[in-house]
This record gives structure tokens, C-alpha cells and sequence, in this order.
């Protein structure tokens, strides 16, 4: 057990999540504190019956934490990071600046828990558009090994945090009554609108969202000869990324097989009949810490492809949930104290 | 000229952009006669000044009506369109009832017009998903012949009507409002929701609008060899599809060669620099009759492989508009009267 565990971002969208998965999953611990920016320091927040003072995240804040859960934007995590770090503490992140640094494990707890196990103070949690679909392909690269992957995303506006769903409630409700809205946290309107592009321009046409998406799947695979070629867009749903994933084996796996593969895997769930109108939609799934396939079938343009469906909470398994499970890993392991 | 022409199916959302076009086209008539179901027969539409009453679609209305253009569910169009043909009046049909007829051209104006000529009084105009993106596959399949299509759809509530409309806007509402909602048009709420499933169940896991896009786009390229892999998605926008394509070539297509064919071809327009933050978007191509792309990129992936964004109005030049000008097209080649 971790004597102290902090939550960094603790007021933020994600950071309101891992609040409640501590209580729900009955997370140990002796002391907890809350930590934010400074425009958040001194609100109060309710845990598990008990009043809490948000603290301002400072180096000397870090002291006598032994775990901390950062969920904040990347330049705060560059920040708070070495202080956390410095202070020895074991930070679980989930921003996106540390993810690709070769020092530190990048970790999915269904997929490579093993690599937790080798964090020098700092495990990263993965971007949630990667996660879900590294949960999928992890059962078809064991069984098959996966060469491509090609994924078209729909992605929720809760991405980008509270704000984000705000302003897709603003939005909509402003175009329903005709009146004006212009837009803030998004860089075009978002209501009744798709806008393909998340993150900044980074790499031959490609987003930052995008590139994460190549990268990420990479390391935590451990293969660095997967070819990913994603586009992703932001879509008018609140809560809950979708993906549209083609993926090319080495060894053909039937649309049977992977079925199966997908049900016996930890933390994915198949619902897949169309014809009974059967498969998963962001409205099912929210809430839920599963991330969800169906829409199953067989490429019809390459003999070795199969495509399927897949969603989930991008705010729980994309975010806190597979924080709080990389926490309970450490936990389990006695890594820790 | 056709001395007199009909719309069937007038007082339909794609009917009723088609009396617009045939005003804002100036298409050359001496009379215009409106037909429609019984439920319909007997309104009042005004038309270029002139008040019309709605005739109801029967073998016999068909008598005196040089050329019809059709807009209306397949089982109608399948009733209607041998009434029409033994009348002696030449059809241009949106249903997907007669497009895969060995007999019936499948015409997108600027992609395969010789097709009209062959007609045997019936030309299909095809699905909406289908034509902005065989559009846009067109110069890259001259160029550099198109082997292998990925495609997921991003797909507008108008592409079922005026009904999908009005229920996005009634659903949304409703959400925004925390009421109750029952779907009537889709199977499921389409309110901030994604819904995996266009049509019905039709082959091997795919549905009846993803079996369009494969079997429409070989016969309008006039390629059976042509691979296509769709996923079709109903997503809470209003009007306008989406679509996330990736497309391999036999001969390699560099993102700047690809840039100027599309730029280069009638019908297509290209909005292309994610760093300023300009692609198409549903909100911006809403009445255009141009089908745009963006996102233009290599495929990270695959040597020959090209990806891009593709949106256009699917009433305007996925439905109505094509119509329109293929209809235009058989007047300018006086193939008529």
C-alpha cells in the first residue's frame, strides 16, 4: 500500500473520475490530497465522506506523497513531474508529454503490465484514442501479429475536457434556437458538425492526435514495425470515442476466431449482430470501464483484414480507469512503501 | 429539350431540391408536372410563379411525360419506373432499386457521362455515399489506377430524409432538455450518438448501404477489380457525408500530384492546410453542389497508399443534383424528342 496518494488535476474532468474510482474500486490508502493549478487551490472538495482543500501543485507540495495520479494538460505535467520525481514520489501520468520518452514505460494493464514493473518513478497512461484500440489489437498481434492498421476515429467532445462538453451543449442548444455561438474551446463550431482535426499539424499532413496514435501503439506493443494510419475527428457526442478499425494480420484470423479472441480478453466486451441491430454506441457506454467491439467482419478488400467497431469511455478506460489500474498494479505488486 | 418533364416523388426532401435546381439550372421545359404518392396528391407546390397541385403516381400519369426524374424509396421506384417506361418517358432515378440492372447505366455526370447514352429509358443516379466518393477516386483511378479502397462514413440524418432531420433536431432537444425521447426514423437515438448501421444486414457482417459503395463504385469505374472496405456510420449532423478515405494505387500518387488532380476535375474542390485549420467541413458544404477534400496525405502505412478527407451535400450532388445533370446531360446531347 501507498501511505500517501495524491490526485494532480484533481479538479479537472478526468481528474473528477479518478476521485470516483478510488471509492468505487476501494483503492488503499492512509492519506490522500488533492492537488491543481493554482486557480483551483483552496476550493473544497467531498471524498469519501470528508472535506478536502485543494492544494496549489508546487514542488514543496509533492512532499510525503508517495503516489500521485496526474491527469493535467502536457505543459503541467512537464512541470510537476521532476517535483513529484524529486520529492520520491512514483507518478502514474496521463498526459501526453512523457508517453514517448524511452525511460518511461507506457503501460495499458490488460496489455503490457509487465512494463509498470519498470518505471524509474514515472509510468505514462496512454492517449484514450490509443488505448481502446491497443486493447483490441493486443488478442489478433498475439494470435495473428498485426502489420496495419488503418483506424478512422470519432471522437467525443469530453476529449477535450469539461469545456468541451460544455460547449457541445451550448453549441447545440444556440443552433436549435438560431441564435449565435462562437466557439472556445473548439476551433470551429462543433455542433451538428464534424471537425477533422484534433491536436496541432505535426507530422506530413498528420495531427498531433494522429501521430500519437502511430507512436503509442508502437511502444506498447513492443513492435516497432506495426504501420498505423489513422485520421481523426471530432464528432458531436459527448462522452465515449468510436473507432472504424481495419486491421491487416500476418496469419488470417476469421471473423469467428477474432471473436472469440476479443470475449476471452480482460476489459473488452462484444456485442455484434447487426442484423438485430446490435453493436456498441457511445450512449451504452458511457460510464462503463469496458471498452466495447462489434460491427465485426472481414475485410472484403484484402485477404488477410478484418474490421470492426470499437468504443469506449474515452474519460475511463482512455483516461482514469487505466490510471487508477496502472496504480493498482504497482499496489498488487508491493512495488511500493 | 424534353417538352415535358415530371419529378416523382416532388414533395420529398430531394424532390423538393430538385424543383430548385431546375429553376436555379434554368433546365429547358415547356410543361412540369409534380407526381407523388396518394398521401401527397392533391397538395399545392409553387413552381417558377405558377401554382401546381400534386398528381398521384399511377401507370396512367404517366402518359404525355417526355422525362421524369425520380427521387423515391426503392419499393416505389420499383413500381413506378416500368409505369414510366411503357408510357415512353425516359427515367433518371435516385432509388437503389435499378442501379445494379445490367441494363441501366449508373451515371455520375463527370465521372462516367458516356454511360448516359446507353440508356434503355432508365438511368440510375447512385447512392450518396457511393458518388462524392468514386468523384473524388476518379482522377486518382486515371492516374494511377485504384486498387484497394478503405473508406468509413461519416453519414448525415438527411440521408434519410426529411424525417431523419427533424428527428436529429427533435432528439437533440429532447437530450439537451433531459426528456424523453422514442426514435422513430433510426433504430436507436441519434441524439450526441453514433450508430454503426446504414440499411439493413445485407452480406457477410456488411449492410446494404456499405454493399452500395462496394458494387456502385465498380460499375461506374467500369472495374470489377476494384477492392472496397466500407464501414457506414449515421452520425447527429444534418446534412452533409463525411468520409475518411484511403485509397491504393498501382502506380504511387504523391500528396502534391494528387493535389492537382483533384483540384484539376470538375466537381471537386479541395480545402487542404490543417496547420491554418481549413478542411471541409458538413457545416460548410450545406447547398453546395461541389464534393471538397481535405486532409490530403501519404499513408503511413502502405507505399501506394493515400489518404484524404471527403465531404459533400449528399441531397445536392449526392442525390438531386446528380439527377439533375444527368438529365442535362441527355439534353445537351439532344438524345431527347
Amino acid at each position: 500500500m501507498f501511505e500517501t496518494i495524491a490526485i494532480v488535476g484533481a479538479t479537472g474532468a478526468v481528474g473528477g473520475i479518478i476521485r470516483k474510482l478510488l471509492q468505487e474500486r476501494e483503492f488503499p490508502y492512509k492519506n490522500i490530497r488533492f492537488l491543481a493549478s493554482k486557480r483551483s487551490a483552496g476550493t473544497t472538495i467531498e471524498f469519501a465522506g470528508k472535506s478536502y482543500t485543494v492544494e496549489e501543485m508546487t514542488p514543496e507540495a509533492f512532499q510525503g506523497i508517495d503516489l500521485a495520479i496526474g491527469s493535467t494538460p502536457d505543459p503541467v505535467a512537464k512541470e510537476f513531474v521532476p517535483w513529484a520525481k524529486a520529492a520520491g514520489c512514483i507518478v502514474v501520468d496521463e498526459s501526453g508529454f512523457w508517453r514517448m520518452d524511452p525511460t518511461v514505460p507506457l503501460v495499458i494493464p490488460e496489455v503490457n503490465p509487465e512494463a509498470a514493473f519498470t518505471h524509474q518513478g514515472l509510468i505514462a497512461s496512454p492517449n484514450c484514442s490509443t488505448t481502446q484500440m491497443v486493447q483490441s489489437l493486443k488478442p489478433l498481434h498475439d494470435a495473428g501479429r498485426v502489420r496495419r492498421v488503418i483506424v478512422s476515429t470519432y471522437q467525443a467532445t469530453s476529449g477535450a475536457g469539461v469545456g468541451g462538453q460544455r460547449e457541445l451543449v451550448d453549441a447545440s442548444r444556440a443552433a436549435l434556437d438560431g441564435a449565435d455561438f462562437t466557439p472556445e474551446t473548439f476551433s470551429h463550431s462543433i455542433a451538428f458538425n464534424l471537425i477533422p482535426q484534433i491536436g496541432s499539424h505535426k507530422h506530413a499532413g498528420y495531427t498531433s492526435e494522429e501521430m500519437k496514435m502511430v507512436f503509442e501503439t508502437r511502444k506498447i506493443l513492443g513492435d516497432e514495425s506495426i504501420q498505423v494510419c489513422p485520421t481523426c475527428v471530432r464528432v458531436p457526442v459527448s462522452n465515449c470515442h468510436s473507432e472504424s478499425i481495419l486491421v491487416e494480420t500476418e496469419r488470417k484470423i476469421t471473423v469467428e476466431e477474432a471473436r472469440e479472441l476479443f470475449a476471452a480478453t480482460p476489459g473488452l466486451k462484444v456485442i455484434d449482430d447487426v442484423a438485430s441491430g446490435k453493436y456498441p454506441m457511445p450512449k451504452d457506454c458511457d460510464g462503463d470501464d469496458d471498452t466495447y467491439i462489434g460491427r465485426i467482419r472481414e475485410d472484403l478488400s484484402c485477404e488477410n483484414g478484418l474490421a470492426f467497431w470499437c468504443v469506449s469511455d474515452n474519460l475511463r478506460k482512455g483516461a482514469a480507469t487505466n490510471a487508477v489500474q496502472i496504480a493498482e498494479l504497482l499496489v498488487r505488486n508491493g512495488a511500493a512503501v
